[in-house]
């Protein structure tokens, strides 16, 4: 095994960011250009956000099902805004079981068309509706520039689609989608987000209007941690899908769709992680405690070992999932460093003069802490530290945000702190997408979003001077 | 909703099979040929399908990852076999992001190769093995005839891939998930199986040798259900797969890779399915228990649901997952139908007259036997009853096989159970390819499987009477 080193955050995050993925050994390079091979450490993290939000899915009554992954070319064509944001970076199979293939098939960039091509035989009714599907699944998109996790042709995913009568019901279900992001984004991820809406030009292809949330990396750079599309009768329209309403008349369906995919496993590394290495939030570890047994002798390593088979009993009725590191030929320090840059949340370090004070050593990966800790009741007291660290790495990265948004009226003033430390900038823009390109133009910034919980107020747009009526959020974004 | 209507069984098995997917609403037809969408129904077994097996592939020490979905043209090439076995039936990719590509991308039929090509990087030295992961993900073979689940263009599945340090320690380990696919078969699936061995001719290409559990269809035909094949150290010469020895010396790596897909939806169907619809055995059903309330006046219909409310408060802690159908505008004859078409195990009657008893109707969808059960104590009998079908459904199959295999020593008469009732005939055969294939050419019937845990005993090959040390197990298969 050969030692990783990890390149200082400070120093070059892009290269911190790529040395920390593979010192926790999350994934790999692919030998097809932009694709990634997710190793079982990062896997095991996806595991967990799968679970998590798929209770979460089912409990606001959606149901999983599994579309095809290949889409007949025409059916991209059917809507004229969708066709024009995919197109350009869509795979396609030409050939198959050694024929040229009579019309050419994409690899799902995203599944809107050949769900709502679907959607024609399974709407009928009123009755019928809504229609709640979510899939998980692979997506394709070819893209020039990629970084693990963040953005890579090939990726994981979910996407939700759902079917409604009126306007009213699925503008809702993209909210009720969106407050779901935001709860597992928080409360799971220990990452904040503002919940926002897109621009026109930021807007999902397709889609009537995009809601997102919004997430502040600790370079400064925004990152778009989840969409939910209100897409109208948009798709509708280009798959004639209609039902008779209670009334008896026919009209056309309204949809939603949403999505979050292992991007967002690159935004944990990047608000979390740190010098040595990435910071897993414990709701989505799997090995949450690691226990690094310190002696010399093989009598003392029984003893030690005694120990640890005894405190550790109760741990899995306590849903703690921990390993013990017994393996031979390393140090404690190499352990505690390996465990470390592992992103296991908390440490137990246990030797034989703790033993005599009957005692462990507990030491949190997110600030170092190390606490005594007696073994008669260790099982609640790392519970509550568990909770805590998760509480801890959310409370930093919303302290840190905080920090890094900024009340921005003056153009000269916006451009410094882009150059400078980034974060969120929160400024009055007129509205018109001349003003957005511009600026985006000059200073690679975006809007991200117009937040949804933000107060109004009167103002003039950063860049022409134009009447506003709130703030929105610009910012450089991954 | 319009009747589907299914066709008698003994009419047309082909036909009675497509019907009955349809009233279950497991699946539906693709715009692109061969392939399928798995609806909720479909897709809620196969889940309990994957958390079944995922939990038994880790107790046994997997982990899961993900590879991508792209395959390099010249990767598939390396292994001299296995190009020669997946190439007619590969879909490539040959345009990408607008522009051809310089080399074609396959899109994955099976990962042997893009995982080698990757464990050359992550296997150094003997520390390094066991290597032991597993991928679910979608594959996709171009066939020819396609049948839902059974054999369609694109399907889900798992795929565990290997490494070992000896030829023992990876058939060891073929052999051991080859156990973990016949308890799943069994206990979960209620199939009961057949482990054996593939002949040279039925192996996967690029094996050293493949294992299979083998099963009996309700129409005499066989299916294979899951296959664990010891590659030998094929893939780690086709890729350079070294490894240091704790001698010093360098090594190639043996493998084993398996898989278990979506057709075993297809076999669930064939083996319990009845005249009414799909059965799915208790354990993979998330609705195990159907309740159908039964009144005509609104005033009994608050009494009857004052009771169900009271008698299902237990259920969801004995781990009993339930639907109280409530549906209006359907009588309880139309719920009857509809909850046994969709194969729910157990149904509780319930209305006014067994209120007045203290009791309710159980009718097991396996046997249409009902009984009265006192609502005093009805969650034990519940889960008991969910036992005993499960119980059930795998005895019946089991005789049903027993009944449909037949040792068989005349040629004559072999054709004749084939064309009759069909079934796993037990022959005698020389183990040469060229008998093998005559019988197919002849017959339609192959090899299944050298079953592995039959008596040894001499005779004479059914086809050119050479010497034969053991029977094996003909069949036609799907």
């Amino acid at each position: 095994m050969a030692e990783a080193k990890i390149t200082r955050r400070s120093e070059d995050y892009s290269r911190w960011y790529t040395d920390v993925i593979a010192a926790a050994e999350l994934a790999d390079y692919a030998p097809v250009k932009g694709c990634m091979i997710i190793r079982p450490n990062g896997y095991a993290i996806w595991e967990k956000m799968q679970q998590a939000l798929d209770a979460m899915f089912k409990e606001t009554g959606h149901q999983n099902a599994y579309f095809p992954l290949f889409i007949p070319e025409s059916f991209l064509k059917k809507e004229a805004e969708h066709v024009e944001g995919f197109a350009p970076e869509v795979a396609v199979v030409t050939h198959a079981g050694g024929q040229k293939l009579e019309e050419p098939l994409i690899v799902r960039p995203t599944s809107e068309t050949i769900i709502w091509n679907t959607y024609k035989n399974w709407i009928q009714s009123y009755r019928d509706l809504p229609l709640l599907l979510n899939q998980w699944c692979n997506v394709v998109r070819w893209e020039m520039r990629t970084r693990m996790f963040l953005r890579t042709t090939e990726f994981l995913w979910q996407e939700g689609h759902t079917a409604h009568a009126t306007y009213e019901d699925a503008e809702e279900e993209a909210l009720r989608m969106l407050g779901v992001y935001r709860c597992f984004a928080e409360e799971f991820m220990a990452i904040p987000v503002i919940e926002g809406l897109k621009t026109e030009r930021e807007k999902f292809a397709g889609a009537d209007h995009t809601y997102c949330i919004e997430s502040l990396m600790g370079d400064g750079k925004a990152l778009q941690a989840g969409t939910s599309h209100h897409l109208g009768q948009n798709f509708a329209k280009a798959f004639e899908v209609t039902f008779q309403t209670q009334q008896g008349t026919r009209e056309f369906v309204y949809a939603t769709s949403w999505g979050l995919t292992t991007r967002m496993i690159g935004a944990m590394i990047m608000v979390h992680g740190d010098d040595n290495g990435i910071v897993i939030p414990p709701r989505l570890a799997t090995t949450q405690v690691a226990i690094v047994p310190i002696f010399r002798k093989p009598e003392e390593g029984a003893r030690v070992m005694e120990a640890v088979n005894k405190f550790t009993v109760p741990f899995k009725a306590a849903g703690i999932g921990f390993k013990v590191d017994t393996r031979e030929n390393y140090s404690p320090g190499w352990k505690f460093n390996d465990w470390e840059k592992r992103g296991v949340p908390l440490r137990i370090e246990v030797g034989p003069k703790d033993l005599e004070k009957n005692q462990v050593m507990l030491a949190r990966r997110d600030n170092g802490q190390k606490t005594a800790v007696s073994q008669d009741g260790l099982t609640p007291a790392i519970s509550a530290m568990l909770e805590d660290i998760q509480k801890s790495l959310f409370e930093r990265a919303r302290e840190f945000r905080e920090k890094h948004s900024h009340r921005v009226d003056d153009y000269k003033k916006f451009v410094e702190i882009l150059d400078g430390e980034g974060g969120f900038l929160w400024c009055h823009w007129c509205g018109s997408g001349e003003c957005e390109e511009q600026i985006k133009n000059e200073t690679k910034a975006t809007v991200r979003c117009i937040p949804m919980h933000a107060e109004a107020e009167v103002g003039k747009c950063l860049k022409c001077g134009g009447k506003s009526e709130r703030r929105v959020i610009f910012a450089r974004a991954y």
